[in-house]
């Protein structure tokens, strides 16, 4: 059998990555993309959060060696900053010492992995184009000049669908019978704000850190950016109390933000005209079954499995996705059909698990990272990961391990039980002492 | 405020029905169905698993005063009738005395819910049009010739979307953001097969009760109709053992049925023809949310939550919707968006349990239906039916009475605990007594 040829919908961070690697493995592959090309144009922006990256990440960057130069770009973040409705802190570490999540921005990264996808003789990248039929049976891709919608051209090869949440070529699988699928949007939205540098260009806030107002049914975060401004993240109810849609007037906005985060407000000298100026976004959890049509055509990344940013592994994910995908076609040479289920039945479990982990988070992050119960619980885990070879609390093991999804999650809950246990029997020996010294 | 009109995309049985409704409450509709006027045209036949209409469907029919005359076509099912492998039968009441499911041909009630709406002049009703695009913020639907794709018109109103389970106004909601949508398939098929009458025209079964050859990971049901034969339908694995894709060859069904339903066999002397010739078919269930867009659009019957059959409950909760659709327009006289919004929020929390129970429903028909403990269990439930008041057990709630789904599954529940600890009591009575009496 020859070596297939790789159509690619959407060069976006899963797309530019799995063409680069692709490339590398001498599969020829056309990348089909709507956008510019982002080394030529200037960037989109105003509805990304800003990405995450971890050890899962830097393992896929590192297999294109652009990680070295690009790390540069980042900001490692070491620990959660909560920020009380006081004004008071507390601190979190993610894990031990030097341990970090890196800030990125998501253009930035996007257009690194299109320079090195652009690098292979292999990948001829297309841009500025819209797909507007795709044929799962055949392979045939049909695609047209994204600003006049002329110019009809069909690409043919084994599609792969990185065309992101609301994928096109998830579209065509649906078409057929027996495929699952769902999508749940949260009923909280997100806006995009921002806090600028200081005059003298140092950052407002600490850049090493997460920063988290939780406030219960709502909360707002800030990720440091190269430059020393912040990216900031409101996150509220849709509707109801405290709600983007009680949310109408600047007045009612600046009163929101004076009650909730005092000690923000100093600090956003835009906040109205960026809260009117930027749309409010919607999160969704996608999933799917299955991922690919015969040995035609397969999803990778939010195509697949968009999840909620919570747990910060969208991206991550994504780029684990694509080496799975690698690896099973250098296991099943010669048998692409194999090699896709392989890499689907492999993924599948991993990214239904990190969408759970991703939605549990937003519970977390917005409601009991400020309880006390829970800080004494997060210092005993960061404790007992400290001094127990082999115990790594969730957070760790997701953001810092290559551990399947999965695996750390049922790993995480025979900590939990460990944990519980070990509760239940110091105090059993507490009321047994208490009991032996009443009977003295 | 004009009364709306509505514009029902779909002329099935909830389309015709909730036109005939309308209609007769004085509203201007106009139905666009797909096929052709079932009171011309031949009927379509293959794909329909019968109808059992019970309680709540003949409720809705009685409104439209068509019941009377119709349900003399329908044949009654008092019980469940199981055939073991090896041919010995046994039997299950479905409710008290008299208390039966009818068997009805889909067509034929098809036929006779258009010819009611059709006799009111408020309602239209336009054949052998398909919908080519649905604007669910103006309440535009475009339609064409379904056979030329020519003759292009377009009609304004409130949009119902009774298209069913694959709606294509359903699709349209799912354009806009934050709807939430799932498709679930099942694993198995299904298929339909036939029992001819006997050459003396009489029946080859017992025509009063729904035939069930359960057998563990697969089943096969057949029901009555009006005419001494029998629709039966096989329900197997898609793929695997005793899976669709392996009975290939008529020496393989031959072996199979001989095998697993030998009583069956003599009856079913096109068995190979059928099974051929039918086209295997697949089942979804299907949930969404939210079932209108403003005071534009709104989603009944299976395009709001298509379920599997086996609880024999689509038909009579698609019935059901359309009463509460009726009632809620009729408590909001003049806001439209406030009775689509009541109509919705009442029926999402029952049609979700319908779901739940109909997908629970296979495991108990072709399984436990058959294990000694389920049948002793059933046999337990009927005498407490029987002789406390009040007592009933889920079955007869679902199918006779009208108690909302999801109020029925919660009693059921709390009836189940009772059951459970009267059985603890008992067993802790009997277990003092022996002790007592060891002690003598």
């Amino acid at each position: 059998m020859d070596k297939p040829r790789f159509v690619v919908v959407g060069g976006g961070l899963v797309g530019s990555m799995v063409a680069a690697l692709l490339g590398r493995e001498g599969y020829q592959v056309e990348v089909i993309e709507r956008r510019g090309d982002p080394r030529q144009d200037a960037m989109e922006s105003g509805r990304s959060i800003n990405l995450a990256i971890s050890a899962r990440g830097l393992n896929a960057l590192a297999q294109l060696a652009v990680g070295d130069d690009f790390l540069s770009l980042g900001v490692p973040l070491y620990r959660r900053a909560i920020h009380a409705p006081d004004g008071a802190m507390s601190y979190q570490p993610y894990g031990k010492a030097g341990q970090a999540i890196n800030s990125f921005s998501r253009g930035e990264l996007n257009r690194a992995l299109i320079v090195s996808a652009g690098r292979s003789a292999n990948v001829s990248l297309v841009f500025n184009r819209r797909c507007t039929d795709i044929d799962v049976q055949t392979g045939r891709v049909t695609h047209v000049d994204a600003a006049t919608g002329a110019d009809e051209r069909v690409s043919t090869g084994v599609i792969v669908g990185a065309d992101g949440a609301f994928s096109v070529v998830r579209g065509a699988l649906q078409k057929r019978e027996h495929q699952d699928y769902s999508q749940d949007y949260l009923a909280h939205g997100y806006k995009e704000l921002f806090i600028p540098a200081r005059p003298d260009g140092s950052a407002a806030l600490e850049r090493n850190a997460m920063h988290i107002w939780p406030r219960g049914r709502f909360m707002m975060m800030a990720m440091a950016n190269p430059d020393a401004t912040f990216t900031v993240t409101l996150y509220l109810p849709m509707t109801g109390p405290n709600g983007f849609d009680q949310l109408n007037t600047p007045e009612a906005v600046q009163a929101f933000f004076v009650r909730e985060f005092p000690d923000a407000v100093p600090l956003m000298p835009t906040l109205i005209e960026d809260f009117f100026g930027n749309k409010t976004g919607a999160m969704v959890t996608v999933r799917t079954w299955p991922w690919r049509a015969g040995d035609r055509a397969v999803l990778i990344g939010d195509a697949a499995h968009a999840i909620v940013p919570f747990y910060g592994q969208g991206a991550n994910a994504g780029f684990e996705d694509c080496l799975e995908f690698i690896e099973s076609l250098r296991r099943q040479p010669g048998d692409l059909g194999a090699a896709l289920a392989r890499y689907q039945e492999r993924r599948k479990p991993n990214t239904d698990a990190i969408a759970d982990l991703a939605l549990a988070n937003f519970n977390e992050m917005r409601d009991h990272v400020a309880s006390a119960r829970f800080l004494w619980r997060k210092r005993f885990e960061h404790l007992l990961h400290l001094v127990i070879p082999g115990f790594i609390p969730l957070y760790p093991m997701i953001s810092f391990s290559l551990i399947p999804y999965a695996e750390a999650r049922a790993k995480a809950e025979r900590q939990n039980r460990v944990i519980r246990w070990t509760g239940w029997a110091l105090a059993a020996v507490a009321a047994l002492a208490v009991w032996a010294g009443l009977r003295r």
